[in-house]
């Protein structure tokens, strides 16, 4: 229990906290230079041994603030976080999961965490989400209902980008972003002239739609960045029922016989 | 009439719906897998039986319905909705109509008008959408005009993006949605070297049209998202009148030889 | 004096109005016939007539408004616009001028300025304008600029898209938009392998300064469609103003011996 | 002593400002005729000659400002730019650093610190940069970590475009910009039919940053240009709490005996 505490006090220090810090620009520097065969050629073995020295720091790190902070720990999505991405860095990098490996220098995001102003940042991003499902839904929908006219339309002219479902979604998904979508239609307009329609329809609905997310997601930026407008009235507001009530005494006052009480004994 | 009413219950029943739900997932899911050769060859009978299942179910879904609500059916542009979508798929498939065929997976749609996030979404959506017709004439105005000054000028290069006024409407299109329009224009400078001059006007025009119609866009939705302002604004001054009215009594209380009444009696 | 009264009650009528929007309508579609081949071949001679009897009937309803109101008729910008457009078809379109002709269809546009939704869109599109005059000139510069160091950096390599100034502003301008520029930057790097420095911090800079003209339009389109707030605000203000005259009348009452005046005349 | 008044007065004349401005825009226009190898070839020697007379009227204005002003001359950023762009002029412009010949029309860019409104525009772009560090921040750790991904992911497939980690970002950051990446994608998935979860996943999470970036800049941008709101609030705060005041001051009078102090004396 005393050894809790110390190490709760000793994690929880910002000495410690730059030292983690520290070791995760060092690792992702070490990640970086990874990819380079040349590098990998002379310092190889270095490379490795600090992206090894860094994972154990990690996972000392982790350990000591589970225990020093308990069940407590998983209350903070970001430790949850933390967690995720060193624990993908324990899972076997061979055979099918040889993916993994790419996925380690995803530890370099658990600088977000540490940087105060960052970490703001991104809070601020995840917490706009919430406010865009039904419209992303919609966009969903739009890309599946959208995938199916069009794979039934255009697979016919055996082009590769709309073979299947998925690949016809992918299209669709360019399409969106507004990314050659001319030269997407001109190939199918070749064998069907009238392949325009469905693009310019497509183009509209989902341009409109995104551009409605988006102004959601503007709209509740600015809610969030501009709270004291509101405040503002509410002080306004406050200050007015305050008035009104001083008011309201001096009326009750008035209708009273006025100095009826004093009137008596100034007589 | 009696009738009538049970059958209205149970179509408004939130049991109802969500089958209803149900059956148009269900149905969207054949319809994504009838587009993969391979599980038409498998389950092709299956499939197929669902969708006629799943339609059968919306016909008797809509007539119950439009039993029950009669005319007051057709009040709700939703409902409205729902039928032609139902309805496009009883049309003959067949001969020239055979484009109906891909065009059943719009029941899908259907989804939209069941959840009640998404309702609300494209409600909004479908509402910005009168205060853009002034803007949206103005584009199309501009996509005619453009289109004939830029067939007269570049036809005679014969580019086939400008072999007709169609083509070159829709290569305008293009030109305003900002893609690979350099290509075009770079196309065209071999043969007319101008040809740069009209790109850069009409870019410049159509896409400061384009901002100031998402402007409108922003602005409409902000004033449907932000109604709390105005009516703050309104609380503030209904507050104001009252104290106003208040005040004004003392005032006038004030005017009349003070306690002129009540004087009299205590003396 | 009697007569131009007259006429301009006749050129003013909505009546009048409505007939030159038909013909205006009427015009443009035979415009847009004569760009079909197929069309010419056939009623060549119907469109041509349909043609100069529409750009009669323009050039009598423009002298007659001119008649009409005499010199204010050039108060009204929209006037002058028309005066302009109707002008273009009236010059030589043989020879160097050839181009004019391709310019007839921009009567057209006259229709913006007879129907009042489109005139108030695009008045507010205009008004915009000298709000964006700095940050345009800014954009400007910055092609200048940017184009005297391009053509110094990138001329050796042979790019035709940068042989001279006027391509490699034009170059400039399409990276500015955004449209293809990674194909610029790839070719331009097999040869000079920094060539990426100049086009990250141009497309940086011009982004960032496009997005901000952008904002401005945003700004400047917003306050004036939002003119209620500070209305409200003012309203409050007067409210408050009043209110405190009243209050302080009573003060001032106070202040005085109370009914120093009616005491007298009750004792 | 006197002298250097006599020159701050000269120096800061709006006359002299004028020259100056002239000289930058010959200067300017000088530079880009140099860019024509025709006109260099007639005219080389007197645009030499003009840089050459610029860079020295340049050097002789600055060296005069620095005298008059002293370290004063410092404070103003826009003078430490001048020094820097005039100063790049007179670095020897042979060997590694022939580049810097290229630089000398950054003068022209003077031309902004010159003209009042160009200035106050640059200054708020300048102004809401620091707003805008963290997703600046953000941004560069995700292209960092989705390079170091995408190599190990993508550079089996022996594409240029992901050869080393240079390649790797500078495309991310071309992903990031929405040009051509389906090409980018579509090439990739020949080899790894896979990659497209990485693009859309890498679009979707750069796109969503990018986009709260740009509201920074458009929150921040609107609280600088709609300053007028709070004090509007401001004010009628003012207002009430004045209101208050005397109201207060109406009540503490009442409860005190009413004119106990007068009553006295008229008695």
């Amino acid at each position: 229990m005393f050894l809790r505490e110390r190490i709760a006090a000793i994690v929880d220090s910002r000495r410690f906290q730059q030292l983690i810090i520290g070791v995760i620009v060092v690792n992702a520097v070490a990640l970086g230079c990874e990819t380079s065969p040349a590098l990998v050629a002379e310092y190889g073995g270095l490379l490795d041994a600090l992206d090894h020295v860094a994972l154990t720091i990690f996972v000392v790190e982790l350990a000591a603030r589970l225990y020093a902070h308990r069940l407590g720990f998983f209350r903070d999505p970001w430790n949850c976080f933390d967690l995720v991405v060193v624990g993908i860095s324990l899972l076997p990098a061979a055979g099918p999961l040889s993916v993994v490996r790419s996925l380690r220098i995803l530890r370099a995001l658990r600088l977000v965490a540490m940087v105060p102003s960052m970490r703001r940042v991104v809070t601020a991003l995840v917490k706009s989400i919430p406010g865009l499902l039904s419209l992303s839904g919609l966009l969903m929908l739009l890309l599946y209902v959208g995938g199916v006219v069009a794979i039934n339309l255009f697979r016919p002219s055996g082009d590769a980008r709309f073979e299947d479902l998925g690949s016809t979604i992918l299209t669709l998904f360019q399409i969106t972003t507004g990314d050659s979508w001319s030269e997407v239609m001109r190939d199918l307009m070749v064998a069907q002239p009238l392949a325009w329609i469905f693009f310019v329809v497509y183009l509209l609905v989902g341009t409109f739609t995104m551009l409605n997310l988006f102004i959601a997601v503007v709209c509740s930026a600015m809610e969030s960045e501009m709270p004291d407008r509101p405040s503002s009235d509410q002080l306004v507001l406050a200050e007015l029922q305050a008035l009104r009530d001083e008011v309201r005494t001096l009326s009750a006052d008035r209708l009273r016989p006025v100095g009826s009480a004093d009137r008596g004994s100034t007589n």
